[in-house]
């Protein structure tokens, strides 16, 4: 059969991964397609850098529009990352009826509604199983393997990064600063690692997950974010003490015509499958009506892994080809859904407070949750030999995000509060 | 769109599962398939037994025959179990040009290679994610996750009762057949247990997760099988200490044209992620040259998560029929591999002999070793208050099935060694 020919938007780490493959396991790519792959072109940022793959210079170019003008080119293959001038590219590659596979999570958590109706119009396919939790397949099985379920919660450790300082906090008893820098030399994170530790990188992930799981369109807006960079080994330690780990969790809940979605670093039991996901890798846990508890693991980044997801993409695409569907089993979210309200999202909170030493504080505490309808499961004081302040353990039973917002509005009047030291969502 | 009819063999747990799904989930599977989803005929033992589901007593019938036969019929889903008589209902069936979802694991280890044959000729569908893992879409993974890849290694919890007994016997200390009668009374076990715990039912899932995950045929004759019922709670307590638990796994490998498959009462380090897999939920392991470590975790067994993936298999058959493409995109092993010989499969070894308390004794063993080029890991004596004998624990390097059989025939000849008390292999 006539080889498909595929253009490459990028040849950075995943771009050389992903020739890798392609080249390496050439046989056994076509045994399954029915016909050979061949890059065909390959954009590039510079086109004299070494390379550690062969690749003929000829295929080469400075200009990505060359790649999707080419009309010899059948599928896109887009791993140069980007968000405006890259979508520029994706939709005029989908005018010109080229099928799409990207590794994007930026491109589609923030245009993936509209990239996936032009793919519809011009029915070519647009797969980006790469775009979340690396190798992991969790785009096809929320799809496919769980179309017959309603997914009613998605727990994700989905940015490698701050899983990996989560870790080495937990492990090694270090400081988040310290942990930061080894990572930044280690290449683990970026010089910049705003998007990593602030959980932007996890929101765009969990908006297209949520978007999938729930069959609704999640924008990156609704998701509820904050970041790692306020976690303290003592929070860890603290945690620890009481049978849990501390990690950055996107959590995403629906029920009837609702949902919520955030990020943020949460306290998980340590008995939960999630807690026990170390280092650099992700997991995915994914709870549906009828299937119950499931989980989904492996690596979230790094050139093989995405890679590996990025060419199983294509081969889905060239199998489409060869039937002539593409673009027909493209999946458009057929549900309304609105986001849930403060006062219906429930959960449990750990907090640790540094208040006066004095008598009667704990009462005066305690009557602020009991007027704002906060039940507590547990509370300890206790004294700090490195701080005059006496701290105070809380763990809320479940309450309402609303509710605790006025404990927390209330505490900010409070004069025997110096400072609410720690507030984390508990889970597990 | 006119409804896709649905006839069912079997109205037992899963049977009724699939039933509650498609009447419960109706709105959303017609959503996704375009058309409305109609079960039409029931095959059932007693059709006047009481069901907790509500069904037209008109759709039922003794003889499956009927509903093989209803021309009306588009899809066979096949949840009765048994394998020669259930083999020629779905022959026939395809003969028809009936599309097949199975929950069968029996049937599909047995027969899967002649019954897909047979898809293929009459260009129709069968799929049977629901045989393997139950709400884990495992085989979905293997065909299309890791289409890009090559498996080097999968490692199965797929049969939830030994789970269950093995869980129990580490968290509660507590033996063998004591853990067995209790999951007996609980429904966790069969009455007659053999498949279970002698490891033939998680050696069926293997021959089908090798087939996929190598892409060859894997007949079930070339699973080496043994159960967990010589498992002694002494056994895990000593596998603890090593910082180990014992878990009946499942374990094929492959490498170049040859692959090795077994099920085993395995050692595997605590700090794997398969170790943590407890009570009755199941987990596939599987690395990948490309995309490394990954694991998939979830309900192995029960009504909800096996129907789950039973009618999201059904789901992609009315996909498949909606665009004209049944039949096309059937996998069919198309590499040929042969059984690793004993002398290439490698693993490291846990043993402990039960020897004359007297000089000399170690020397001896530890030759024996020698001679057979096995070398040891680690060796230590000690005396057993509740045993005359000595203890040897010795754990190996790796060392190749076939030394290890020389070691074990040579000890048999060996007069100091009472008996080897237990023998496991050791992973992770």
């Amino acid at each position: 059969m006539k080889p498909v020919k595929v253009g490459l938007l990028g040849l950075g780490t995943v771009g050389t991964g992903v020739v890798r493959i392609v080249q390496g396991n050439q046989e056994d790519l076509s045994s399954q397609v029915g016909s050979p792959i061949i890059i065909e072109r390959i954009a590039v940022k510079s086109a004299d850098k070494p390379r550690s793959i062969e690749i003929d210079p000829a295929k080469l170019t400075t200009d990505p529009w060359e790649v999707i003008r080419d009309p010899e080119i059948d599928v896109i293959v887009e791993v140069m990352g980007g968000v405006e001038t890259t979508k520029g590219y994706i939709l005029e590659a989908l005018e010109r009826g080229k099928h799409i596979v990207t590794a994007n999570k930026d491109l589609m958590a923030l245009h993936g509604a509209e990239i996936l109706a032009k793919a519809q119009e011009k029915q070519c396919d647009v797969f980006y199983e790469a775009s979340v939790a690396g190798g992991i397949p969790i785009i096809r099985t929320l799809i496919e393997g769980f179309s017959s379920d309603r997914i009613v919660k998605i727990m994700g450790i989905v940015n490698g990064t701050t899983n990996y300082i989560l870790t080495k906090m937990s492990q090694e008893g270090a400081s988040y600063a310290d942990v930061l820098k080894e990572a930044q030399e280690l290449g683990y994170a970026e010089a910049d690692p705003t998007s990593d530790v602030e959980g932007l990188d996890a929101a765009r992930k969990m908006s297209i997950l949520g978007t999938l799981g729930f069959r609704t369109n999640v924008e990156l807006q609704d998701v509820s974010v904050s970041g790692i960079s306020q976690v303290s080994k003592e929070d860890i330690q603290f945690a620890k003490r009481l049978g849990y780990e501390i990690k950055l969790l996107g959590i995403a809940e629906s029920k009837n015509d609702e949902f919520s979605i955030s990020v943020q670093p949460t306290m998980i039991r340590a008995s939960h499958p999630i807690a026990s996901v170390n280092g650099v890798y992700n997991a995915v846990y994914v709870y549906g009506e009828a299937v119950g508890e499931t989980m989904f693991y492996g690596a979230g980044a790094g050139e093989m892994p995405t890679a590996t997801s990025v060419v199983a993409d294509l081969v889905a695409v060239i199998k489409n080809l060869r039937l002539g569907v593409n673009g027909l089993k493209q999946i458009v979210p057929y549900k309304q859904k609105k986001l849930t309200g403060d006062d219906h999202i429930f959960y449990k909170n750990f907090l640790l407070l540094h208040v006066d030493d004095k008598a009667g504080v704990l009462a005066k505490i305690t009557q602020v949750f009991a007027e704002c309808d906060v039940s507590l499961d547990s509370v300890v004081q206790q004294a700090n030999p490195n701080n005059p302040d006496a701290e105070i353990i809380i763990v809320t039973h479940n309450a309402s995000k609303a509710s605790m917002n006025k404990v927390l509005q209330r505490f900010e009047e409070l004069e025997v509060i110096r400072r609410v030291k720690s507030h984390y969502r508990v889970e597990g």
